[in-house]
C-alpha cells in the first residue's frame, strides 16, 4: 500500500502545472454523485450491500489505470488512522463526511492525484476530478469519460424524468457539483466581495470557504460551485458557473490594478510584512499563516515578489493544516505545539526557495 | 566647517565602544550648568551680553582639543538650517531648547562627538560629556577635568553656601545633571518597570524618555538621572544614581532570563518577527520600528540573533528620526514620506549587517 505516497506531498502532482486563469484560479473541480440501482442508498442500506459495493469496487478496481488515472489506490477507510484520514481530507482527496463514516467506507485515488472515488459515503458513488486553472467544460468531458468507463460495469440508479437518482434531494438530476477555487485577495481586500455575495448567490451558485460547506473563507480562497442539479444540463450549468467566475476574474484583475494604482506602497508594505513573517515568525496559527500565504501570493501574481514560486500558497496552506502537521510530527500536537511546528514548516519551505 | 561630519553619522565615534554593562547601558551622560559671575544669566540677559559670551567662545575655543577632546567645532545656531539643528538635537549634541533659541545660542562639539557646550541656552554654559556603557565615575572626573580647563579662562558664578548659581533654581548647588541611557525590555515587557517608578523617584531620580524632559520611553529607552542638585556632592549624587542603576540592571537581568525560561520560543517568536518587520516592511513609523529596534537589540544581547551588530539600536533609533530621515533626503517629507524612508533606510542598513 502506497499511502505514504498521498501523504508526504502537500499538493498532489496535477497542481504544480499550470492551468488557465491560474492567477487566480487554483483548481477546477466535477463532483459526481453516484449510486447503484439495484442496492439500497447508504443512508438506509444495510451492511451487506455496503461491503458488497465496497469489495466491487476493491476486485474490480485496485490498481486498475483509465486514461491519464493510472495505478487506482484502495483504501478502507477504517484501516486509516486519524492523521491518515486527516491528511486525505487537508488534500481534498476524501470528504470530512467519508473521513467519519465507518465500517464500509472506502476510497480509491489515482495515483497522480486527479481522480478520487468516494464509495459509501452520502452516495455509493462520489466521483471527483479535479484540474489546475479554469477548465470547467475541460474537467466536465474528463467526468463523462471516466462516468461512463465505471458505467461499463454498473448499472446506475436513473430516472428518466428526474436523471440519476441520489440520497440527498439537492443532488438529484445531473448528480454534479463543479466548483472552482479562487483567490480573491483584492476583492477580500477592498471589500467587494462581501456586495458580490448576494448576485453570485442569484446565480444559483453558493460561495464557501478552502474546506467546504460551512467552512471559512481563510486566506482569500473562495470555492465557488453550483447550488442547482435539478432542471438543467450539465453544460448549462458549467456555462452559467464559468460566466461569473469570469466575471468575478475580470473585477479581481481590475481591483488588483486599482490597489497597485492607489495605494502600491502600502500593498508592497502589505505583502513583503506578510513574507516577513512568514520567513521570521517562531509561533504562528492557521489564521495567521493563511491570511500571510495569500498576500505574499498575490504578491507573487503582481511580480513584486520574485523567486517564489506560485505553488506556495497552495503547498503550504495544505502542508500547514493540523493533520498534516501531525503527519510530520508523526504524533499528536497540542494547539501550541502545532503552531510551533507549523512556523518551522513554514521557514524551512521558505528557505528551500531561495537555493 | 566640518558640520557634515556631525551629519553624517547616526552614531557618533565614542558609541561604537563597549563600556561597562554595555547590554543594557546603552550611555553616561554628565551635564554641568555654569555661569559667568560678572554677565546677567541668559533668561533676562542682553543682547550685548549674550554676544560677547558667544563670541568669547568662538575666539578661545574654536578648533582648541583638550585630552581626548580634540578640535573643537564652534556653531552659531543661527547659522543651522532647521534639518541640521534637528540632526544635532537627534544625536542629543545640543537641547531642543538650544535649537529653538535665536540669535545668540551657540554649540562647540568635539570631534569625537564626546563633548559638547551649548553656549546661550538656559544658562550661558552648559557642558555635556558621553560615555558608553555605564561609568558615571569615570565621566564625573572627566567632566571636572574639563569644568577646570574651562575655569582657567572663565570666572563662574559661584556662592560659597548654595554652589554654582543658575538661571533655574533646579540646577543651583552642584549644577549637576548625571544621567544613563538604559534599555530594559524585559522589565518593559513584564511591566515591572511601572511598579518600580515611585522606588526610583524616592531617591530622588527621573526617569525619562530617549528625547529628555516630557519624551515618552519609546523603544524601551529610559533616561535615569538625579532630580536634586543641592546639599549632596557630585559624588553621593552619582554614587546614589549608580546604586539605583546597579539594582535596574539585575532586575533587567533576572527578567530576560526568567523570559527566557518561562517563555523562551514565545519571547523568540517576538524577536524574530521584529526582525522581519524591519527587514521587510515598505512602510514603518518611528514608533513601531523603536519597538522593533528594542526587541531585536534584546535579541542580540541574548545570543538569539547572531551577526548583527548591538549598535544597531543606538544607530537606526538615531537614523530613523525625522532630522537624519530629512538631511538623508535632503528635502523636507511628509509624514508618509518619513514613513517610507525609515524602512528603506532600515532594510539598507541591515543588509550591510549581512555582508
Amino acid at each position: 500500500m502506497t499511502l505514504q505516497h498521498f501523504m508526504n506531498e502537500a499538493i498532489s502532482p496535477w497542481m504544480r502545472e499550470d492551468g488557465p486563469d491560474s492567477d487566480i484560479v487554483l483548481s477546477s473541480r466535477i463532483r459526481l454523485a453516484r449510486n447503484f440501482a439495484d442496492r439500497k442508498f447508504p443512508i438506509i442500506a444495510d451492511n451487506n450491500d455496503l461491503e458488497e459495493i465496497r469489495d466491487f469496487f476493491r476486485n474490480e478496481y485496485e490498481n486498475a489505470s483509465f486514461r491519464d488515472y493510472d495505478n487506482f489506490e484502495f483504501f478502507p477507510i477504517k484501516d486509516l488512522s486519524a492523521v491518515e484520514k486527516r491528511v486525505l481530507v487537508e488534500k481534498h482527496l476524501i470528504s470530512p463526511l467519508l473521513a467519519k463514516h465507518g465500517e464500509f467506507a472506502a476510497t480509491m485515488i489515482s495515483h497522480n492525484e486527479q481522480v478520487s472515488v468516494m464509495i459509501n459515503e452520502e452516495d455509493h458513488i462520489r466521483i471527483q476530478l479535479y484540474f489546475p486553472g479554469l477548465q470547467l467544460s475541460n474537467a466536465l468531458t474528463k467526468a463523462f469519460e471516466f462516468d461512463d468507463w465505471l458505467e461499463e460495469k454498473i448499472n446506475y440508479a436513473f430516472d428518466e424524468t428526474k436523471g440519476f437518482l441520489t440520497s440527498c434531494p439537492t443532488n438529484v438530476g445531473t448528480g454534479m457539483r463543479a466548483s472552482v477555487m479562487m483567490h480573491l485577495p483584492a476583492l477580500a481586500l477592498t471589500k467587494q466581495i462581501n456586495r458580490m455575495m448576494p448576485a453570485i448567490n442569484q446565480f444559483g451558485l453558493v460561495v464557501r470557504g478552502i474546506y467546504g460547506e460551512g467552512s471559512e473563507a481563510i486566506g482569500n480562497l473562495f470555492q465557488i460551485s453550483n447550488q442547482i442539479t435539478l432542471g438543467k444540463t450539465e453544460e448549462d450549468i458549467i456555462e452559467d458557473l464559468q460566466s461569473v467566475v469570469h466575471q468575478l476574474i475580470e473585477h479581481e484583475r481590475k481591483a488588483r490594478t486599482r490597489l497597485m494604482e492607489q495605494s502600491g506602497t502600502k500593498l508592497e508594505d502589505r505583502i513583503y510584512r506578510s513574507l516577513g513573517v512568514l520567513k521570521y515568525s517562531r509561533i504562528i496559527e492557521s489564521k495567521e499563516a493563511a491570511i500571510c500565504l495569500s498576500n505574499v501570493r498575490l504578491g507573487i501574481d503582481l511580480d513584486i515578489i520574485k523567486n517564489i514560486s506560485r505553488n506556495i500558497l497552495n503547498e503550504l496552506m495544505v502542508l500547514t493544516q493540523p493533520g498534516f502537521l501531525q503527519h510530520y510530527a508523526k504524533k499528536t500536537l497540542t494547539a501550541n505545539e502545532r503552531d510551533v511546528l507549523r512556523a518551522t514548516l513554514i521557514r524551512e519551505r521558505l528557505q528551500l526557495e531561495e537555493k
